[in-house]
């Protein structure tokens, strides 16, 4: 309670859209010195009444302090806000949501203007920004020295997981964790959907349909395993051709219910096909060298 | 340890595949008499020597106890193999998979004839039988008497779930769940898939996927408070307008990395939908309405 803010790291934010603001009110609650720059001024005036400063150019922000954090719309708009401003000697932490090769690029471009790189992907709501309870957290993949030397400041808002030195993998990460949630958002979509005109309250069916997800997730480390060892097929208990008999019933019960076959079938299609290929005695593992190159 | 099997209700099984001897041996190790039958004897045989008495007709079978349980292959099967049987005053309980609609015609034809019936949902694989913390449970609906008479001689194999009269729930239930497993299945193969050609190993990336597949299955409460209100707007964080403009990098993702947008595409087009219907300010529940009837 006693420490200065003038003990801990200064750094700049460039975005003070809702995440960027989460972001500078954590920092500043915690005593660090905040420059914040947002392309509409007016946005970031709220903050100054907090104890941020408010920069007037992109310029002034990043000469301000040699760390600077940029939380805007997209990779594009990073690239336009930074155009004209030198990076030498900064360090660059990008938490602007993008692609793994957008990281990837955005780091080389980093690179060439003097600076050193981390990107970075929220697996997070503003909301749960600042509360360390909250489960938050950040991928950050690039500078291992960089993350290293700012991991403390970059655990004030969110916790934080380095995945490796590539700076497209923080991005990777977190599209990957994000495109699987909505695999599961689809499939809670399509159950709630098979119950919806039954007498059955949904309030009584989600605690039901929670356990069961939570209790199945952990099959993701029985594939990794397979995928690790190349054999699909070792201690197998329901192989591909007895789930894929089972498929016809789901299908007909949705037809049963008037739901739509549509997020069901790409999966069940992908597992028939890895059976049509002789890999009926394989858990479903093989549909993941169907999906990819 | 003193218990003798006759105090304990004696029960007829029909089928004696790999689940119907899972669940055979589950209540002979717990001192029930039990008469087998199975279309193949030979298949029936190794549970006389655990102790069984195999019937060697359904009509003997069925006249053998009051309580009969089927777990055949599928509802035909069940139909097939009980035709000519008298099941006045029986008791059936039907462990087969099928649909709600075989649940409720089965329970119609039981009537029919006689017994008192219940269908079942077996959330469980063979190995998981009989085994008090493997998780195992079986979904029950039809006859609330039956279920209270003989809940302790079925929750010997599975734990219960009794989730209403109306015969096709347990059905409903169980093929809901799977369905949304399956979903999750394939968002967990995209997320794989995605990793697969980088130089992360599967077992280090599958924990960071079961913890946020598990941290975001919960929303599924929040899916069923919307769904019972009809308030898709309340308390929304990420609008479906906000979520909607990320989906462009998922997909983008998948290009970059060489895999299939087959199994994020059905979800994503449901949210484009709901979104083009005016509903940018909801959250993704209203995909439910776009899904059913
Ligand atoms: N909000 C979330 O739930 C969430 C969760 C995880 C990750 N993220 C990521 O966090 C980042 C920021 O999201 P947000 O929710 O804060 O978005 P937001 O509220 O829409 O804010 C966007 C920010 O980007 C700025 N911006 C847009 N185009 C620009 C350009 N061409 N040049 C300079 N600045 C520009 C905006 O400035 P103006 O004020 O001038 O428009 C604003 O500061 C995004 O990459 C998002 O994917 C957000
Ligand atoms: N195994 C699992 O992981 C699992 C999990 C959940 C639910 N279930 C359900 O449990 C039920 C049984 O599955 P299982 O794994 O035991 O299958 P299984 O090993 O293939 O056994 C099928 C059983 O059905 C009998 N059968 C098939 N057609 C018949 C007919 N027309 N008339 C009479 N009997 C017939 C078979 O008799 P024969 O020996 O004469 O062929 C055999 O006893 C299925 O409904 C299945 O969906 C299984």
């Amino acid at each position: 309670m006693t420490d200065n803010a003038s003990s801990r790291t200064p750094l700049t934010l460039l975005g003070t859209g809702t995440m960027g603001t989460a972001l500078a009110r954590a920092w500043l609650a915690a005593g660090h010195p905040v420059t914040v720059w947002n392309r509409t001024p007016a946005r970031a005036e709220a903050l100054a009444a907090e104890g941020a400063t408010v920069a007037a150019s992109v310029a002034q922000a990043v000469a301000a302090n040699r760390l600077v954090v940029a939380c805007l719309l997209d990779d594009t708009s990073v690239g336009e806000a930074l155009s004209d401003a030198d990076l030498s000697g900064r360090d660059l932490v990008d938490l602007t949501t993008g692609t793994p090769a957008q990281g990837r690029a955005r780091a080389a471009w980093a690179k060439a203007r003097g600076a050193r790189f981390l990107d970075a992907g929220i697996m997070a709501v503003p909301p749960m920004i600042g509360s360390p309870d909250s489960g938050a957290f950040v991928f950050y993949s690039g500078s291992a020295a960089l993350f290293e030397e700012c991991r403390d400041v970059l655990a004030v808002p969110a916790g934080t997981r380095y995945v490796g030195t590539d700076p497209g993998f923080a991005a990777l990460h977190d599209v990957a964790l994000l495109s699987a949630m909505y695999g599961m958002f689809g499939g809670v979509t399509h159950a709630f959907a098979l119950i919806r005109r039954e007498d059955i309250a949904p309030r009584d069916f989600a605690p039901l349909l929670v356990s069961w997800l939570t209790a199945m997730a952990p099959a993701a480390l029985e594939t990794a395993d397979r995928l690790e060892s190349g054999d699909y097929t070792k201690n197998v208990v329901s192989n591909l051709a007895m789930q894929v008999a089972g498929n016809a019933t789901f299908l007909r019960t949705a037809d049963e219910q008037g739901v739509s076959q549509e997020l069901l079938r790409p999966y069940f299609d992908l597992m028939e096909r890895r059976l049509a290929d002789g890999h009926g005695d394989e858990d479903t593992t093989g549909v993941v060298d169907l999906l990819g190159r």
